[in-house]
């Protein structure tokens, strides 16, 4: 590992001044401070080892409300805080936008700013930083992503294989044998892993898995005008839902095209929002605990930051049966 | 959760009597014990939200050497005690034999000897308690094993996939081709993962991927005089084995029938047991840091005694590239 003796070298200034430049002194010039960042990275110099007191984390959130309680992130986020603040660590929270992402690279934002780790929520598979993070040294933790082959990354995120397997069970136990799976976009690495795992959990279960019995989109209206009318088509009894809003919306398409809800039509969720008790009738989902899932996250962060190469963190989800979920219609 | 009160409600005795049978006081007689026991089980009472100091630990190992330095389990062993021992836990290794299986069901085992949570390495298929362990309450953590949708349940191990994948991925780099897999009994989950996790690094790379590229036996012997000679004639250039003593005994196989290590054949080895070093020529392999996986498995241990419900903890592995790895020779 490089210190800062060696970005001195390569540099041939003082160690003082690589000093200045890692921690943004303003008689350093632009010019010597980009060089020393590009200089520190390439020679895979990590603040994590060298900094003193406290340590400071960073947050990436993309495309995710967090604000809130109710929000997706916001229980995450605040689990990760519960865990991390207490054992010393300060937590910023920015957003991943995809100018920033244009700007500079990964490992020279993370150097400038002092973040000794990252933790990202909501990274898609498009996003430049991606490709960046299987070369970086610095540890990062991501929620439903995985960079494979970097010990110094890091995957957390449910079980999905255990997830559909208890949705499908559920189903097949209620009597249904058709069921369906409308998905988001399965550009995103989470979607795709829920995708395949609903398929397997159908062969698992002895269950017709017709390619057909799918449907994914970006935006949940080609869900609902393309995929939706294609399965009814299909007659299935049962849909499953890669994310709770989802489901909201095709239960309410469902009623709207005079089906009830589950004595026509069973619909399962998936994350167990706090909205999934309020729908009409409540529906049914795999639930993520979300401050359990913050809170490890942060625990693999520690242990990357102690070099234990975790490489994967899963939580059991857990089945919530509400009433939107019934016995299969008599068969005609 | 059921306190002791419920139980001394449910057998008509007093509270006293519970504690005391479940302390294995002497003047509690046999039969009443049981009773206890059972109605403990039942009712989901656990130990560890009662007992006051040191909580103990079980650390069942079965068909394992842990002993020696140098055996498998010997770090996995230490590895477990330095990260319990300093976290005020008392660890005990109890052989995990047949015998003990036969005589007293997990739960009452537990319950009997005061131990709070368990640690499997070894336990195999068709261990009778591993079906009593997908409905038991009481925290285990396994290595290379799996208990699906029990939320008390976690499988700790090295990440399979992503090992197979830098072993399939280095082969290719170096020209190979044709590359075949020998493995230990398919009765072990992990023996299944790593079989599985090798055909799809073989797809995921673009290699061929015919069933009968790999070969599995539950005494090496067999996969020696059977499935080595099996996949020489199938003209693979490479083998991968599942265990580093079995890639050793191919390697010395090899060398007895004229074939040059790595001129002639590659050969792969799992686990990166201290022999690797010393074997000729030096085996590559996929490294578990052993000392790690133990220190994650309390870990996981720890998390599922604070109800944190993890499932999975996989850790990353690692490519050890020895001599025992080279270009492929020449295509005729």
């Amino acid at each position: 590992m490089a210190r800062i003796e060696d970005i001195a070298k390569k540099l041939k200034v003082s160690k003082g001044t690589v000093s200045k430049a890692l921690n943004g002194a303003p008689d350093v010039s632009e010019t010597l401070r980009k060089a020393v960042l590009e200089t520190a990275v390439e020679l895979g110099y990590s603040r994590s080892m060298h900094k003193k007191g406290a340590k400071t984390l960073c947050l990436f959130i993309e495309n995710m409300t967090y604000t809130e309680p109710g929000d997706f992130g916001y229980d995450i986020v605040t689990g990760f805080r519960k865990a991390a603040e207490p054992a010393g660590f300060v937590v910023r929270v920015v957003p991943l936008a995809e100018q920033l992402q244009a700007q500079i690279s990964y490992d020279e934002y993370m150097l400038q700013n002092n973040y000794v780790a990252a933790f990202f929520l909501g990274l898609s598979l498009s996003d430049v930083w991606l490709d960046q993070l299987k070369a970086s040294r610095t540890p990062a933790v991501l929620l439903d992503n995985r960079i494979p082959a970097n010990p110094a990354s890091c995957y957390v995120g449910v079980d999905n294989g255990e997830a559909m397997d208890l949705a499908i069970a559920h189903l097949k136990a209620l009597g249904h044998r058709r069921v369906g799976y409308l998905s988001g976009y399965l550009g995103s690495y989470i979607n795709q892993v829920r995708y395949n795992a609903f398929f397997q959990a159908l062969q698992k279960n002895g269950l017709p898995d017709d390619p057909c019995l799918a449907g994914s989109a970006y935006y949940s209206s080609e869900c609902l005008q393309k995929h939706l009318p294609a399965l009814l088509e299909q007659k299935v009894t049962a849909i499953l839902c890669s994310h709770d809003l989802l489901a909201h919306t095709v239960m309410i398409h469902c009623q709207e095209r005079g089906l009830r809800v589950p004595e026509d039509i069973s619909i399962i969720g998936f994350d167990d929002l706090p909205l999934c008790g309020y729908t009409v009738p409540p529906l049914t989902t795999l639930r993520q605990d979300r401050t359990q899932l913050g809170k490890s996250a942060f625990y693999a962060l520690s242990s990357l930051l102690a070099e234990v190469p975790i490489s994967t963190l899963l939580l059991h989800p857990k089945l919530m049966v509400r009433q939107s979920t019934g016995s299969a219609p008599p068969q005609p």
